[in-house]
């Protein structure tokens, strides 16, 4: 039968990789890597520096594929992710079935395959074609929030209190209600619209790269801040990707 | 002046170690180890098999050190952790004060420094006291959560949902509030007083070590199977480590 890895690989720098996740890869006949656009094409020189690398063992191949892009036209949110949902599960299937019988594909996961990343759904939907039988496993790797704290130096929860990870829609839907809150997928700075001027925000982007770039301080008064150094870096990379732990309150103030 | 690196080590997978940590490791005059209690046993070997595997440098040494237990008498939960905290540090600051003048040290943090972990912060206090000054970095870690995320082959969130992580103490005092609710450092198996029958509970125990054993299914259904095999391992082992998830609802049911 043959096997797919999914293997977490961190946020960009490339000693993310754990000892898991290079035997993994090494243990793969072909390690597939998505392209396309200006975002994924440097991730995609991402993935490319940790197969040169990690790859010690001969004849494993790279094959490269596209990733189609979201259509967001006259369907609902939930719709339109469904929809690319199963456009991508076709391109895996593909690349699956390309795979010796008895071999082993690897798929590369930004940061760890269990937050806010679709490949597991997606591989259990190809599985539910049955089309080709495969089995799969899936390897840990390091979450943007955790190289976001560890460049802060700061812990995400505040001793015994709660942390929530959301989305910036959500944010601005709910406000904050934990002491501790960390924003992914925040497209529209929600943290600018939250109003808790006297939280403190530990921001970050492109997290583990050359590019890094982390700032902190009370929201009231960097805010505005962040806004700009944002726009800014994201005109300079034509894309962005960032993240924020927004903290109310202190240790031991019960 | 020295360093410190606070280094996050996974769950217990020596495979779980990421070569950022390893070259940390081996950057390090001394690996500091805490030993102390059942528990703190298999842990400080894990620890030793770790520095055995990793350790390439000539010269690195290996301290252990005793971890004092936490006093709950006659006192609040914050107050024993201020206390308890406060001894800790008393050790760091004459572990550090020992290293050479340029010299690095390394603290070898089970799962991730920044998560229900106290490193980050007790490194802070002994900086604070001015007495010996060095500074530190943090090196990420696999989670639990992500383990646990990983040996049941889901993701933690629903697409575009939020997730919570929280304590069994907190989870019994507020049930379920979100569609994903990760609950760790639960002593009182506050799964079996929650009243969602419904939810899915992913629970694991010992995650990454040979010893791991995971289980999920419908809470009504399971929640008695989990209780009794948990009073079993921890009877066998004398210890027990162990993390759930909680989930209402499926992908794509808005």
């Amino acid at each position: 039968m043959r096997h797919i890895h999914i293997i977490g690989i961190g946020t960009g720098n490339p000693e993310h990789l754990t000892i898991q996740a290079i035997n993994a890869m090494n243990a793969a006949n072909v390690v597939f890597i998505p392209t396309k656009g200006a975002a994924k094409s440097d991730l995609a020189d991402v993935r490319r520096e940790i197969c040169d690398r990690y790859l010690t063992r001969d004849g494993v191949r790279i094959v490269e594929f596209e990733v189609p892009k979201r259509s967001i036209q006259d369907r609902t949110y939930t719709q339109s992710v469904d929809d690319w949902h199963a456009a991508i599960a076709q391109i895996y299937e593909g690349l699956i079935a390309d795979l010796p019988e008895t071999g082993a594909g690897a798929f590369l996961v930004w940061g760890d395959p269990s937050l806010y990343d679709s490949t597991i759904r997606i591989i259990e939907r190809v599985r539910n074609t049955d089309t080709c039988a495969f089995d799969y496993s899936v390897v840990p790797g390091i979450t943007s929030i955790q190289a976001l704290a560890a460049s802060h130096r700061i812990p995400v929860n505040l001793v015994g209190k709660p942390v929530e990870i959301t989305t910036g829609r959500r944010l601005t839907e709910t406000g904050l209600t934990h002491e501790s809150t960390i924003v992914m997928l925040d497209g529209e700075q929600a943290f600018s619209k939250t109003d808790a001027p006297d939280a403190e925000i530990f921001w970050g982007a492109y997290l583990g790269t050359e590019n890094e770039v982390i700032r902190s301080g009370r929201l009231g008064d960097i805010a505005d801040d962040i806004l700009r150094l944002r726009a800014e870096e994201r005109a300079r990379h034509g894309w962005i990707m960032d993240i924020y732990l927004l903290r109310k309150g202190r240790d031991f103030d019960d």
